[in-house]
């Protein structure tokens, strides 16, 4: 298999990032491509919820996937040998999230006429990312059950800016002090309208109710 | 019991942090204090290592912890009930990591008269604390099992300034794919001179280590 492309992104030029992350997500709008982005705490399942939801659901939707790393390409190896799809690696360089205009380099690297449903993988911090927006026309996160159901009381906007948010793990649900009720409630004091779904990635617990989001949302795009 | 102090500290005007940083340790050499700076993902069981830690030490050594988060008072709370040491609070209204002149705002916060040891638990964060030395004699970290072997290939900043690295969580590692071996060899790669100590807070396995620990090094700072 070819090695998969690693685009070194910059940091951007752009004082507003507001306005350009506007722009981005017009110009999304206007070629038919809808972005997700995916953000999460380090070790938290992303890669492993990316694939088992692309191969539910790459015969209904062209998916491409972005996956921003410190340094490494072991995602986006691993995506593309799991799924076959169209998988890149951004290297930020160091930085510690992602903004519009370094987004936007990352799409330059795919081929946006093939695609339908683009998934930004963020670098894992509950934090930084969170005061971003990148264009994306739908923010996701994935909090694991090991982390705790306090979280959304301890990182604020991060839980404020999503309007999905993945509880990955269940399997281990015995294991831990993980209250699910506690953490809707949490969730839903940051953000009212967002929708909580439980998931195992690694048994594909829920991940259909995840593709099911994402099919609509996609649907609702175009 | 008296509420916990709650700090809200203020972004640094410094330009030169690691200057900062400098002056700081040797100030806290002068002191006889001993600085801990306590890094990790969110969710990895800083404050439950640092009660089962604390309750160890308490007898042998004055301690008192800081508590930084974006936040809430959960933690600072917790660590003062469960050990009844000096404990409290640090805001850092939004921002991702500590540094010096930060670090310094919470040390004033301390009766430091009366401290051999104090712990800083920085913001829950495998990214931004790496990148300032906030003035500490030593960083660690807490990894844990369900985030997985790989981190340190990812978080190659973080594993390079940390002395020590505790594995926290290791009462799961049958129900995750985790591999302490290879996370050892990844935490060398990354610094060869890092201990590696595994650990179960919740259980108390192997925090007697982690005491020892600390206590040499609070000898050695003397």
């Amino acid at each position: 298999m070819d090695p998969v492309k690693i685009i070194e992104i910059k940091k951007s030029v752009f004082e507003d990032n507001d306005k350009d992350a506007a722009a981005l997500r017009s110009e999304l709008k206007q070629k038919g491509v809808y972005l997700l982005n995916l953000m999460s705490s380090p070790g938290s399942g992303k890669t492993t919820t990316l694939i088992r939801t692309i191969n539910l659901l790459k015969d209904k939707l062209r998916i491409a996937v972005m996956e921003a790393d410190i340094d490494s390409d072991v995602d986006a190896v691993k995506i593309k040998d799991a799924t076959g799809i169209q998988s890149i690696q951004l290297h930020t360089g160091g930085m510690c999230h992602l903004d519009a205009e370094m987004t936007r380099q990352g799409l330059a690297g795919l081929d946006l006429e093939d695609v339908d449903l683009a998934i930004l993988e963020n670098v894992g911090n509950l934090v930084c990312p969170a005061e971003f927006d990148t264009g994306s026309c739908r923010n996701a996160m994935i909090l694991s059950v090991p982390e705790g159901h306090d979280k959304p009381l301890k990182y604020p906007l991060m839980f404020s800016v999503c309007d999905l948010v993945l509880v990955n793990k269940i399997d281990v649900m015995p294991y831990f002090d993980f209250d699910l009720e506690k953490c809707k409630e949490y969730v839903h004091l940051r953000n009212p309208r967002a929708e909580v779904i439980p998931i195992c990635a690694k048994t594909g617990e829920g991940v259909d109710a995840f593709a099911d989001w994402l099919l609509r949302e996609v649907n609702s795009w175009k």
